[in-house]
């Protein structure tokens, strides 16, 4: 790190339009504009996801995303009975998997510590362990970057991972873990909003 | 859901400064500036952070906010080496856990679906891959919220879990999984950015 320290000043909130966008206004979409999402827009989502950091920068995740009318077909059979319909619906489906061979890439995305691909050796239960909750870390950037760019998600886990995982990831040792129907999401299918903890609930301060 | 359908602006992005606040410029933090996170400031962020989507509303993600000297210190010896010094200087380092019990609270937070605590029952691999699926999405929920109002972050997973979990939730069924420190950062401590992988090498559109 070469700039010096500098004085900034004091944190302050991003202003309560980005603040509702992003979390209190946000809701999961289950219907659908019919409105493509462009490529550009895909590359761009992908662009501020990867930002995120995970562990030692394994980055393990891996996106198919579902556009086209053939590859929607292929992931349909898998889809739980209600999470079909407004899937086959929706713009883009992504299909996040994880990659159970992360490690490998570590020399390039962890070029400073030429052992770090070493240190998963033989360890299934740390190479899943990290390949998970990074994963899933990578899932809600995905879900935030989406909707930071004006998109609204439905994130699914109701389907058949290892039947996406045969027909999506094959010949790979990317796991699917999580769907995220994307889009311009119709209001009229969003459900009432489900209650949250209060702070003690889930929070305390020690 | 009652109200109609209704037309709405094609999506458009957050302006820029709030994309590089929250991915592009925004960096994993290892030197804090002296400037406490007052508990007003943790309310509105647990409060933003708890509103991000998670499977059936089940919210897994049971935080302890440390911020005492008493608290840091129990905390101390349980952080990897490279961690410690870091950790200690930071205005407060959230210890996030996922309750193992929190199918328990689906009555409440999942209320027009009455089975759900029972689909649970019994499941221990159900149980545990979401409570971890889950909990690591409501991690990156508060990371992006913690920027969002404009604090910084320094994730970690280099500690002793079990023993913070002994320690911290001692009487739960609470399993810490990731630390976060939060505070306003010395951009003298942020390191270099490392790479991250092309749209081709992690993303396909089908």
């Amino acid at each position: 790190m070469t700039e010096p320290s500098q004085p900034r000043p004091t944190a302050h909130p991003l202003p309560d339009a980005a603040l509702d966008r992003l979390f209190r206004a946000a809701r999961t979409h289950n219907a659908w504009h019919d409105e493509p999402v462009s490529e550009t827009t895909l590359r761009a989502l992908a662009d501020l996801m990867k930002m995120g950091p995970t562990s030692a920068n394994c980055c393990p995740a891996r996106i198919v995303f579902v556009v086209s009318r053939e590859a929607k077909a292929r992931l349909e059979p898998h889809l739980s009975a209600g999470n079909r319909a407004k899937t086959m619906a929706a713009p883009v489906t992504a299909i996040v998997g994880y990659d159970m061979r992360f490690y490998e890439k570590l020399d390039r995305l962890f070029p400073h510590e030429p052992d770090a691909p070493s240190w998963f050796n033989g360890s299934q239960e740390k190479i899943r362990s990290n390949a998970y909750r990074n994963g899933a870390l990578q899932v809600a950037y995905l879900i935030l970057a989406a909707r930071s760019l004006g998109l609204d998600c439905g994130p699914m886990t109701g389907f058949d991972a290892p039947g996406v995982t045969r027909d999506f990831f094959a010949g790979t040792a990317v796991e699917a873990d999580v769907l995220v129907n994307i889009g311009r999401g119709d209001p009229a299918g969003v459900k009432p909003r489900l209650p949250r903890f209060s702070f003690e609930e889930f929070c305390a301060i020690a």
